[in-house]
Formats: structure tokens, sequence, C-alpha cells
């Protein structure tokens, strides 16, 4: 008999050589019937492996990630199965699953395959799943392994094999195909309800631009046809959210290439679209006791010696700036935690003087490769809503909990609802890899987990996912579309205020060495506004539209009184905008519609004679005439509806 | 007979060989009084010198720039004397007119030279002075001039004279003492009535580090002793004013070495007087039209390439910046305006949508020697209040003339009230220096001249002092110490529409090139500030302080009556500190005095039962009791007095 210890801290007691099949049975049929995949002490196994020791059993379903990999990674067998029987001699390289989905980077030989292509690989797919043939495993030595391919004339396999051990290496049948593979697979091919192939793009074998080009097919999959057909609408959406579209259809930002690549120019409306952010934000951070400082997006190479970041990034970053004599080295910064430590050194503090705040909307920048770029959300240089926070140790815990306060603040002003967060605590295994004491760590990691459990928020805890240097909590955002995305860090450094011998007087007198806290609620302006256009297809909340209303004239004769209306509005700090063009006030709005305009005022005879305006609210319609002061209302207390005063409740 | 034109463009015949001090003579006894040098067809020339040719004459006073020179350069040879007669056997090597007051480079051999020396050379001067003995020049051949020299040991005359051509070396004699000269004195030792050296320091021969170290005396002098004193109080108050000393004092920036020398820290009181500055300027120029865009602190080498920067700077400025791969290279951008070229460029205008108005407080990085960095005015990083206007040529008449509105509305809101224009002409006889056609030029340099007049500027022109892209237009201001600085620039460019191959659509649907005008009011922020700085000595406009108001309580009994006075003055905007120390109120009000509170505000039983508070201002004293509500409004019409809503006139 062995015991097999469940999710749950359940032990139950199997014969040796139960499956993890046999095991969900046991619990339920319903779960018998939707797991697809297994973990066993920490590997990945097959439902169908029979456990033969005591250990951790965790099953997995389709609504797993991990349910998911098994599931896209033995579509990719089918999948390629599929193409070597449509294009026999095809050579197959390596398949896995991925974020969504999964491809395979097959060699074709002579043959092309195109978009064209994928309707009959995709029946062809399905005709197999419908087969309902299980994915087996079984091992091989080393030469049959060779043999196979060798046979097959496959020398990327065969490569693959020879950097493998003998006695470690496993095939996966099902039908009629066989595949070299580490496991992972669904019980058999007939869960795959529904597969559709997303596109083929080049790839070199193994990544390097010497070797042969391969092409590689991605895929995904569904037990559900419903569940595909949501996907490719999200998809849909996706692609007209996308801010790198909406960035240039809204005029936000452009890209250069005579400027560099992934170094964003903000047009006005963007900048614009920053600066209320920004004034947000700041307004917020004034009220929390924040200081607005301003360092230079330089600093000396020695700088980050002394923080570290020179020795952890330096080789792989923009290359250190010389001067023309004098033989001095400069850095363009990569982050301003260094400049914020010195300026904390340019004064000496007593305990009565902390915590200090310094914030500062800190642009840096780090090198990516140009293949890694990607529209705002990877840059090449960003502006952070930076601030580090200089507290005792024992002023740590209120602390924490006023940023947690801060960043939710900037969340729920901002539409985002559904959030969880992540605390990332040291590996209390290998405690060497982390700097400072175990009891320091052990206040910091209770302090965050105290204060994540306080502000009742929605976390799970990573062992071993903290820095080196502390301990942190870390936001992941849904957007609209149900994409996770981290935003907002909080983390606790007890690293920097060493490496800068930072210290404050004591009650006591003696001097101490103070906790820095880094935080950015939206983490930078860039991928901030990349998400948010992506969150809200750019139909931002009221208060942070370019222009909150749009006064459409009947025609040119009321020009004046469409000047009186935007005068008006102006002075209750309205932003809006006069379209007097001689177009039909049917055109007019279609084309404010598709801008985004949150409300149109249409305004001809009758309104000019009773000093009022016709307004309608974007995709919503006619909201019926009224005077432009209780417009002016309606918008404020629209406003104020979403962006409420800070409040800090610790 | 030759004739002589002045500059009143008047002609008069002298007979050949009359001298400036006769042809002064002629005019007026108070003239000849008071002429001390002169110019002759623009080289300068001493006033006995005989004049035997028909020119233009320019006679100098005291109250000119070129008139203190030459008292300067007079002094520096009464010096050079007084100090051979006490140090025999220092050798003399170069003795120039600075800025204010001269210095003379001397090798004192072994002898040595200190601070308190300097009354003993003083005193020995005046009485070379009193002497009133005549400069004159003297023709000598270089074998001569070698021959006095060498026979005076000294190696240095000798080395400046091998490198003068024969027939073109003087001396200049008075009393005892001769020097190698070319001349330019005041007629007699007698006009020098105060001298006061004012330090030591050591220079190398010729500036080179690998010559042998010199001594440099710097002295000045005055036609009056009231003047000396005058001078030597301003000192005082420069002194007290340095902006590095009111930046520490006040904890406005401050500077690390680890960060790099030359690279300002702005620390919470300063990012805040920044950012008043700042929202004070967007504000102006959101009326005026502009639209605020934000671009990356690097660019590709490229970019400057193109723009001409590289060409010109590449390689006394900061070098590139190279990336671990890839092999691109980016530059610490020097300036603004290729960014704004490339943003202008990200979309194609037509003549209805000019001018366009990019403004950016851009972040710009020059490089700098260390000798040559000081404090706020002489960095390596600084934000320049930029703005680019692109505008079709027949606009640059009106918009020129709106940047001379916001740049004086600048100047008259901070406080400046006295200033000179200088216009900026290319060189009519050296046109090809100049890009552009005669026509663009001519229009452009008549519109700035016409503006100029029309805004009632106090300007002069400069021909050949134009950019080589355009004529332009700086502002010198004054400041309270009566030193000059040049603050905002207006350049009109023609260039980088050219290298950028910036269009508009015209109103005859051909593409034409605009204009560009470059405008930075503050110039810089850092500049701007430390200017500011030193002419308020720290006491800004009070729209600008840090804090407006502080309240000082008569004991720690009053301390929730200063709280609810301080959320009294913070509803009315109104920024102030709370001092609820255990000190006497004669202290507190000193120390409010001196951290340069523009009001105090105090509070005891009588107040607290009131309502009301006890208010003194800076360096004026007590204004009585009053409510709060009328404390607010004094203070916010205080302000409206010096700080109007920007308007323009065009």
């Amino acid at each position: 008999m062995i015991k097999i210890t469940l999710p749950d801290g359940s032990i139950k007691e199997f014969e040796k050589g139960t499956t993890p099949m046999e095991v969900a049975k046991s619990i339920s049929e319903g779960l018998a019937r939707n797991v697809i995949s297994a973990k066993f002490n920490d590997e990945t196994v097959e439902v169908s492996t029979p456990l033969n020791t005591d250990g951790n059993l965790v099953l997995f379903t389709w609504s797993n990630e991990e349910g998911k990999k098994a599931f896209w990674h033995s579509t990719s067998h089918v999948m390629a199965q599929a193409i070597q029987d449509l294009y026999p001699g095809a050579k197959l390289t390596i398949g896995p699953a991925i974020e969504r989905g999964f491809y395979y980077d097959i060699d074709f030989g002579d043959q092309k395959i195109s978009e064209n292509d994928f309707k009959k690989i995709e029946e062809r797919m399905l005709e197999i799943a419908r087969g309902k043939h299980d994915f087996q495993m079984r091992e091989v030595s080393k030469q049959e392994a060779l043999d196979f391919y060798k046979n097959e004339n496959n020398q990327f396999k065969v490569e693959l094999i020879e950097n493998l051990e003998d006695g470690d290496i496993t095939f996966c049948d099902h039908d009629t195909f066989t595949d070299l593979c580490r496991g992972g697979h669904i019980p058999n091919t007939g869960i795959i309800k529904a597969v559709k192939l997303m596109s083929v793009a080049g790839a070199y074998w193994r990544g390097d631009e010497k070797n042969p080009q391969l092409t590689r097919v991605y895929g995904i999959s569904f037990p559900k046809q419903k569940e595909l057909k949501e996907y490719l609408e999200l998809l849909e959406e996706a692609k007209k959210r996308d801010h790198r579209k909406l960035g240039k259809e809204l005029e936000l930002f452009t890209f250069s290439q005579k400027v560099g690549q992934g170094l964003p120019l903000w047009l006005p409306k963007g900048a614009a679209l920053r600066e209320r952010l920004e004034n947000f934000l700041k307004k917020a951070q004034k009220k929390a006791g924040y200081e607005m400082v301003v360092s230079p997006h330089i600093g000396s190479k020695e700088l980050y010696v002394t923080s570290g970041h020179y020795a952890k990034y330096g080789e792989d970053s923009f290359q250190p700036i010389t001067t023309p004599n004098e033989g001095e080295e400069f850095m363009l910064k990569p982050m301003n935690c260094p400049h914020h430590c010195e300026m904390y050194n340019a004064s000496s503090w007593s305990y009565r003087d902390l915590p200090k705040r310094f914030a500062e909307f800190g642009t840096v920048y780090r090198y990516e490769q140009s293949g890694e770029l990607h529209g705002l959300t990877r840059v090449r240089g960003f502006t952070q809503d930076d601030a580090h926070i200089f507290c005792m140790p024992e002023q740590l815990d209120e602390e924490f909990k006023k940023v947690i306060d801060l960043t939710l603040y900037v969340f729920s002003s901002l539409g985002f609802e559904d959030f969880t967060a992540q605390v990332s605590l040291r590996d209390p295994e290998n405690k060497e890899k982390y700097i400072g004491s175990d009891d320091v760590w052990e206040k910091a990691e209770s302090a965050i987990i105290n204060a994540a459990k306080e502000k009742g928020l929605n976390y799970v805890v990573e062992t071993g996912e903290a820095a080196f240097y502390g301990p942190k909590l870390d936001f992941m955002v849904k957007d609209a579309l149900g994409r996770s995305w981290q935003l907002g860090t909080i983390q606790v450094d007890y690293n920097l205020p060493e490496r800068f011998d930072l210290t404050y007087k004591g009650s006591d007198n003696e001097s101490h060495r103070p906790v820095m806290i880094h935080r950015a609620p939206f983490g930078s302006m860039e991928r901030f506004i990349a998400i948010l256009l992506e969150h809200t297809g750019g139909n931002f909340p009221l208060w942070l539209m370019p222009e909150q209303a749009i006064i459409l004239s009947l025609s040119e004769k009321y020009e004046k009184y469409s000047q009186k209306v935007l005068t008006l509005l102006e002075n209750n700090e309205i932003r809006a905008l006069v379209d007097n063009r001689s177009e039909t006030i049917g055109k007019k709005i279609r084309e404010a519609e598709v801008n985004k305009f949150p409300y149109m005022l249409i305004v001809g005879e009758q309104e000019a004679n009773d000093g009022t305006i016709s307004v309608r609210k974007h995709s919503e319609g006619d909201l019926g005439t009224m005077k432009i002061e209780d417009f002016a209302n309606l918008i404020n207390s629209e406003i104020n509806s979403t962006l409420k005063p800070f409040k800090t409740e610790v």
C-alpha cells in the first residue's frame, strides 16, 4: 500500500500501482470525468501513470493552467500526426504548449504551407480526436530511439536524443503516431472537441539563425466548441482594443525609427492623458504624505556599482556613457532608487522625521532586444510612478498598509475591479540566497501578510519568490477581456539602506538603519496607459478623457452659440470641442461615436433660443434637452462617483 | 586735414595728428575731463594717439564697458609696477582686464604672496597713482623688445615676443615702469582713486598644466572711493544671495559626487518650487495655444546626424551609448528639437492646422568640463522650458510677437522689471555662412525687428550674431544687484525644417516648408531658479513661496487652534506650516524671519477666543489682528497684483 496526500492535506491509502485517474475515481465520478493531468511529488505525470511510492498528488482539470497545458501539449501531438499524414516527409522538431495554445516547429522540406492549408489540417485533427486514442508513454533505450528517428531520416530528433541520457528517454504513442516526449498528456484524444490553427511563422532550429529555418505552426484547442468561439471573439475584440491601434487612432503616441525603437513619443493628447493620470496620483500622494523630488536621468557608474545594479545588469544593459576627457563614466538610469538614497543621505534624520516618502515620476531606460519590443508594454524608456519610503522597522507594518490603500484607490478610480495579489516570501530552505537577518525577514514577511489580510486582499503566498533584498506584494489585475496583467508592486528592501549606509538617529540617540519600501501603483505610465487602453477600449473614465464632450452644431448658423456653450463648459472645467463643419448632424454624431466622445451636445435653433443643449451619451443615446449648468452637474456627479478623494484607513 | 566721423553721424575736420583727447576737448571740456579711452576705425587706441587718416572715432568714459576695460587694464600696469617694487625679481607674464577688474599672472620665484600682503601693495599702487604718470605707447623693434626682457631675465615675455611680428611690437611706459603692451590705456594714473586686490590663485603659464605654475593676483579699481565701497557691499550681498548657499539653506537642491558632478538633485521644496514655476508657464502656454508633448531623453545617433548636431557637437559631448548586441548607438539628448520635428512628422498637416506649438519641459544633457561647473548655472543636465512653433512663413511675424508677449509676461510675473533685448542678424558680408535664401532672411529679420519695435523693447541690433540657421532675439535681464543675465531666447530656424523634410499642404494644395521658432522664456529651470534665488535673495514672489505663512503658537496650549487655522488656510489654498515648539515667541519670530516666511501668524489666548490671528509680515512687522478670511483675501490680492493672467495683444 502507498499513502497519497491530496492538496487539502488529507491522506488516503491505495494499492501500489494505482494511477492518478483511479485516485480521481475514488474521490468522485465527476472529478474522474474532468481530470486531464496530474502532478506527483511536484513532477508532471500522466493520469495513467502507476504510482509506486508515498507522495503528494495534485489533479488538474481544464480550469487549471496545468490542465490547459497538458491539453494543448497533447493537441500538438495530434497536429503533428495530421501534418505528417498530409505532408509525408515533413520532419518534426519540438512542439510545446504555450501561454495560449501550442506550436510545432516543422521542417516541411520543399513543401509549402500557408493559412489556406489550415482547414484540411484542422479537419484531419478532429478526425483523429474523434478516434478517442489513448496517449501512452513508454520508455525506450537511447539506441531504439535513435534507430526510430534515423529510420525516419529526422536529424533534428536524432540531435535531441543524442543530448539525452540512456534510461531517461520516453516516447508517447497515440493512434499510429509516436513522438519523442517527456510526458504530460490528457487521457485520450477524444476530449479535444475544437481545434484552430492560428498562424505560421519562420523559426530557426534551436533559435539560432545559423541553423536551418523551420516552419512554426501555431494552434489552439478546446474541450468545447463554444469555448473556441468565445476565444476567437475575444481575440477579435482584443485586436480592436490593441493599444498600438487605439494609440494611433486617438493620436496619443507615436514611434519614430529615427528617434529609436521602443522610445515612445507622446503626442499632445497622450501627453495630456499622462499628465491627468500623474496629477491624479500626485494629489493622492500629497494627501498620503509623499514629497515629490526630481533626479537626473543618468548617474555615475559608481552609483550603480554601489547599489549593486551594475554587477547584476551592467553587461546586458545600455552601455556606459563616456566623456571626451576626464575619463568619467555615466549610465542611463535603470531605476530611481539609488538617486533617492543619495537624496536621503543629503540630510541627517532623526526618528521624528520618519517616514520620509520621496516620490518621482522618474523616466528610466532599460535595454531590451528589438525583437522583444511591443507597443507601450515593452519599451526601452518608461516613466515609473516611483516612490521610496524610508521608515523605521517598527513603522513598516503601517506604511505597508497605507501603500496598499493607495494602490487600491488607484485601481478603483480607474475602473479595475477584479484583482488578486501575490505575497512573495523567501525560500526558508535557502536562506543564504537572501540578505538580512532571520528576525528582520520574519517581521517583514508577517508585516506583509498581516497587511494583505487586514486589507481583505484575495492573495496567494509564494515562497521562494521574494527578491534577494526583501519580500514583496504584487497585484495582478484582470482587464475587461479577462486577461491578467501585473500592475502595482510593493517591495521591502533591506539591501540598499545597507549599501548606501542610510541612517537615522533613534530616540535612544543611537544611529539606526531605516527600511526602504519601493512602490509603484501604476508600474509605469507607458504600461499602465497601454493596459487602460485595452481595458477600456479607449472609453476612459470620464475624468480622464481628453475631451469630455463635443458640441455639434446643426448648421454653421449656430457657430456663435456653440462658442458660447464651449466657454460656459470651460468655465465649469469641462473639456470640450466644437464641430462646426457643414456636415449632416447624423454624420457628426456617427463620427463622434467612433472617436469616443463621452457626450455629444447638439445645438440648433431651439437650443440657441432657450440657452440649452440636447445631450447624447456615447453608446447610450439621447438624454434630452437641458441647461448647461445641469449638464455640468451631470458630468461632475458622474466624475465624483468614480473619482473619490483618497482616504487611508490605517 | 582729416575727417572724423562721430557716433551720432556728425563729421568734423581736424588737422592730421589730432588726438582723440583733442577731439573730446573740441566737443566739450566736460567730455575731455571724463574721456578715458577710444576706438578709431574699430581699433582700440590711446586718447593720446595721433589720428592721421579719416575715420570713425568713439570716445569712452568710465560709464562704458570699454572705458572700464581701459581703466582696469591700466591699473594692472600699476599693480605690476608696485609688485616689482616690493618683490624684486618677480617676473611679469600677462595682465588683462576682465569682466570685473583685472589680474596679472606673475612668477614670484621663491617669494610667497598672500592676502596679508595686499595692503602694502595697494598702498604702493595708490602712491604711484597719485603721481599722475601718463601712459605712453612706443613702438620697439623685435630685437629691442627681446633685449629688454632678456636683460630682465623674463623668459615669459621673451616667449611672447618671439611669437610677434617685427614692426608690430609696442611697449607702454608710465613712471619708471615699462610693459610689453598692445595699448588701450587711460590718459594717466591719476584717475585711479581706489584700488582693491581681491584674491590670489594658481594659474599655469598659458593655461597648460605642463607649464610652470604662476600666481594670479586679482584686483579691481575705481575712479572714486565711494564706488569701491559700493562694489564691496554688492559683493557681500551677492555672497549672501549665492544660489548655492541659499539652495542649501532653503533645502531646495543638492549635489552628490556619487550621482555625478553637475547633476542637480531636487529636494522636495525645490521640486515643489520647480513644479509651481512649470504650472505657471503651462497655464499661460495653454492660453497661448501651446500643446504639451513628452519625448525620451535619448535618441539614436542617426537622429542627431540628421539634425546636424552630431557633426557640430558629437566629439565634444557625452559619447554615444551602445547596446549589448544589435550594434545600435544612442545619444543623450542635447536638445529637444529633433524629437519635436519627428513628432511633427508623425502626422500630415494642412495650412489650416498651423501653427502647431509643441511645448515640453525637456531635460537635456550636455557635457561640460568639471572645472566649468557652477551650482545651477553651469550644469551637465538641465530642464528647458522648451517649445517649437511650426508655422507658415507668413505667420512668423505674428507668432514672434506672441512669443515676446509670453516672455515679457514671465519676466513681469517673477519681478524682473529691468531688461534689454538683442536682435542678432546675419553678417551681410558673409552670406555664405548662413543657410536659406536672401528673401527668407530679409523677411525673418524684419519680422523680428518689427516685433521688437512694436512691443516697445529696448533693443540693440548685432549683425553677424545670428545662428547659421536663422536670426534670433535674446533677452538680458538685470537682477536686484545690477548684474545682467541672459534669460529667454527666441530663434527662427530654417535649417531643421529642411533637414527633417517638414511639410504642410498649403491652400494651393502644394507641399510647403514650415518655419520653426525655438523659444524658452525661462531658458532652463535650473538657471532660472538660480537667478531668481540671487535676484530675490530667496524672498520669492508670494505665489511661488514654498510656504506662504507660518503659524506661531504662543504656547503648546494653542496647538489645536493652530491646526484649525492651518486647515482653514489650506481650504483657501494657502500653503502654511505650524510651529508648535515650546520656544519663546520672540525666538520663533526671529527664526521665521531668517527662514523667509512671508507671513507669521501668531495665535494665543485672545486669538483662539476670537477666532483670529495676529499677522506679521516678513521684514515689515506687525499688521494687526484679523480674521482668517481677511488674511486669505490679503494674500490673494497680493498674489493677484503680481500674478495676472496671461494675455496676448497680437
